[in-house]
């Protein structure tokens, strides 16, 4: 059995968190699987195949294809309120995101409130608000919750989690990269972390940075239906970089399709006052986190056709093709740099800024 | 805007709740909706309705009638174990019979923990191997997660949300009352509070008390097969009694169905240790939570084939029919004593003790 404490590290998105799940969790579970996506796959949720085969759905008549989509996520930001958003914000758009990626669209959220003893109402009904602009941006309901309170002693701020279903024909998984795909990144990258930590550590050097929270499915359903000759969808994977940023998502992305990704910086893009916070850090912004991103695979001949699509849409608009996918380095992932050195991308071991989600 | 600050009262599942989630919460939400029951029945679940009439699945052939239900509860238990079970089963079984008392069979569960920093990995081993026991009972799976953690300084144990998705033709609500219906405990009421109770205060009067924690859908299935002539359940409304107890759960239905509810102290089935550890604290073990108990609602004529049926299931050995339904005293909850006297049940206003759940 193992022993030992948990640590910060457990909880940041990189190599010890995957042990533990791995370790703790997964190997103490039998049953964890309901479609094609189950909880081994370590994705940005999990399937439910809706027909016959499976044992739950035997008794209907269901004769088209339909795959369920849940997802779960539980919020610890600190502070609650920062530039562009607030934990409620992340904790929606968390939910319509993983759900996005796998090219579910969401049909209904859960929202689960623990609150310290203490907490102001009012930044309560701020909260809630907030919540409810993104439900309304993206027309999807929460419809059941439960709320607990806690001693003050006991936790220091307001946790939200949000469950949800989504509803796709077939999901995209983040395993699906194949050679001569191209990588497209969907915006700035790094912005949500970094204006966390300026926010919480008081600098204003970056004053008008803003976290990039934002709900995803407006802008992935339209790609979604870019289809290949033989009818397929022509965006293969994708995934959302939060914590552990793109660095996490690429290597993860590299090591369950078995390909090798080569990423280059001059296409990276990057607001000017997130590389110089980064520089002031000393933090990689490629393992901070973003919560209104998508890594993006696409077949190399439709890669135009989707970076256009994206580009339509507000939170697309600097979206860029950064790289791609080959079967040299199989489960790699290289960034070659501004001057043509290159170096492997490795998985973030450790949390740069905690508690941003 | 509301003002003032949360309150332990506020997450006790009695009127202040209520007014917390009407207030604050559900004023401020416009969808809130995506099926037969929505968010503002403040039902143990909601549902989704997988047919035409649902936008969402519009362009899918389905010619059954399915209903989808989903739940969430977050769990922050002290102690994480207790005689008779832990956080990690209570969470499970939480979710498995949120699902189970609207009627639903559970499909898939998801997970997400919040880990203090320090938390030690070998507890969270025995969560996780508690929780599987479960799922294997039930025969359902935990799809999909998030671990999360935080530093020590914030958060004194371990939270677990689980959220859940079930499937039913038609869920029962707690709203379904009719007068002339049969009231029926599925067995001894106030272990689960009592329990905890005990073991945090370290008494030991009760040593052989446990809580009643456990998975219910295996014994409530059979019940719903009940049909009345003209092909209705023979069911008319669950609910899950466990924060406010079955005096909370009593009144809900009461209120929601329009109706009134009686019930007889001499019936009630109640452990000898258990009254006489709520005489020594003062509390009214009908306001204590129960974790393994379901209330049901179910025509007369039809309530001794369902007790016999629920009779038959280890869980179900000890239930009984407490009382009944009628058009008498309307929303309200009367308890007629030993010796015949009556008196309201009220709704609780506080929590007699907190973080049972």
């Amino acid at each position: 059995m193992p022993s030992g404490k948990i640590s910060m590290e457990h909880g940041a998105g990189g190599e010890q968190m995957q042990s533990l799940i791995g370790d703790v969790i997964l190997r103490n579970l039998t049953k964890t699987s309901a479609g094609k996506v189950g909880l081994s796959d370590l994705d940005d949720g999990a399937s439910i195949t809706v027909d016959k085969s499976n044992k739950f759905f035997e008794k209907f008549n269901i004769s088209d294809k339909i795959e369920l989509v849940m997802t779960t996520d539980s919020h610890v930001i600190h502070p609650i309120f920062f530039p562009g958003g607030d934990i409620g914000k992340v904790s929606v758009c968390g939910a319509i995101n993983d759900l996005s990626v796998m090219g579910a669209r969401p049909i209904a959220l859960s929202s689960a409130m623990i609150l310290p003893e203490g907490f102001s109402i009012s930044d309560l009904e701020k909260i809630v608000q907030s919540m409810n602009k993104i439900l309304e941006e993206v027309d999807v309901p929460i419809i059941t919750g439960d709320t607990k309170t806690i001693e003050g002693s006991a936790l220091d701020s307001i946790i939200i989690n949000v469950s949800a279903i989504g509803i796709c024909d077939e999901p995209v998984c983040d395993s699906g990269l194949l050679p001569g795909d191209k990588i497209i990144f969907s915006g700035f990258i790094a912005d949500h972390g970094i204006s966390i930590l300026t926010k919480r550590e008081g600098f204003d050097f970056s004053s008008d940075l803003e976290s990039d929270v934002a709900p995803l499915w407006n802008m992935i359903e339209p790609i979604l239906s870019v289809k290949t000759k033989d009818g397929k969808k022509a965006v293969t994977a994708m995934k959302d970089p939060t914590r552990g940023g793109v660095a996490d998502s690429l290597n993860e992305m590299a090591q369950k399709s078995n390909i090798g990704i080569k990423i280059y910086e001059k296409l990276i893009p990057i607001r000017k006052s997130v590389a110089t916070s980064c520089e002031i850090f000393g933090l990689d912004p490629l393992e901070i986190a973003n919560e209104g991103k998508a890594v993006i695979g696409v077949r190399p001949e439709y890669a135009k056709q989707v970076l256009e699509i994206l580009k339509k849409h507000p939170y697309g608009k600097d979206a860029a093709i950064v790289g791609e996918v080959s079967n040299e380095h199989p489960k790699k992932v290289i960034l070659e740099s501004e001057i043509g050195s290159t170096r492997y991308v490795n998985v973030p071991t450790g949390d740069p800024i905690p508690r941003v989600c």
